[in-house]
């Protein structure tokens, strides 16, 4: 078992399924003692963002405080999962530039089926004009050019994209072989979640 | 050579010797090549804090967020050197508990040690009125009741209270035996200083 510090940037529409496969990919990783840290709005809400709304000049100041996060973990082994829809090529960039092993991963899926999805209702309320500068609908997306990874969540499990992030990161040989998620026993699965929990993970 | 994840919280008045002595302890234990991260106000204003002033709400707020960095770094095996005024002992508190190894470094030293010693003349500033809420002249500083290590910084050198600040460190068995700051030879100091550059650290 062994890793180097990385920064995984989701980047994506609304709804798109960052958070999603960045959860399932950091629950493999961290069952195998890889250590991890989740960076989304939810999470970073709180503690370091809580004064920030949705303008361009917000969003970026938004990322800029992740990036530092991000810069400080990375450089020390860390991997670091950050779900962020991060519109902006430039902002992207700077993070690209400020981090350790950044990996660009699209998280790509049309529009309509993230609308569809609309999991807090707020594509409805962006419709209704009552939300405004929603990323998507009033607010352009600058898709990735050259991203090092792409999922397409609209055709593929989550299963698939999860396991085509790990697949890419032993790839790039920035973790080394991991179990598939089939092949722990319960016993197993009981002593991860003691050990989880004992580093304030759960 | 190992390392527990900590965060060493120096709290003191300004000017009372805080960045300076965390600078000296981060230096050696970087050398060894410990991992370690270094938080003050210098570093954290432009990526995570230059919005905030100086009243007690944004004082909170800027620990907060700092707290959140440490937290993060401190359970992932990284030591944390936090120099901060950090004057509340109920914002102190709340460092300790959401921080992994927390041990609280009080740089103590007389108010007019500090006043004379006066770095960015904002002590002047302060007694003139320009500067408003300055720790130690019109705004309080609620001393530390049970600190791990207390530093007498206007009786000690800035070597005595390094070697103060390492010794504890190892009698609470977060960093093991290191050597003596003169025990390295000139090819050494130069192999250091390059591992230390691909970092990114200098």
């Amino acid at each position: 078992m062994s890793q180097k510090g990385f920064t995984l940037w989701f980047t994506g529409l609304p709804c798109s399924g960052k958070s999603t496969v960045a959860d399932a990919v950091a629950e493999r990783l961290k069952k195998e003692g890889f250590k991890i840290e989740r960076l989304d709005g939810d999470i970073v809400r709180q503690s370091l963002t809580r004064d920030l709304g949705f303008s361009e000049e917000d969003r970026n100041e938004n990322i800029k405080r992740v990036t530092f996060v991000a810069k400080l973990l990375s450089r020390n082994e860390v991997g670091v999962l950050a779900a962020f829809v991060s519109p902006y090529r430039s902002i992207r960039q700077h993070v690209r530039e400020e981090t350790t092993n950044f990996v660009e991963v699209f998280v790509k899926c049309p529009l309509s089926v993230c609308e569809k999805r609309d999991v807090k209702g707020m594509f409805a309320k962006a419709r209704a004009g009552i939300i405004k500068d929603f990323t998507g609908i009033d607010h352009p997306f600058e898709e990735p050019e050259n991203p090092e990874i792409t999922l397409e969540t609209d055709k593929e499990t989550i299963d698939e994209s999860t396991e085509k992030v790990i697949k890419g990161l032993r790839e790039m040989k920035l973790i080394s072989e991991i179990r598939s998620s089939e092949a722990y026993s319960p016993e197993e699965e009981e002593e991860i979640k003691k050990r989880l929990e004992s580093l304030g993970y759960l």
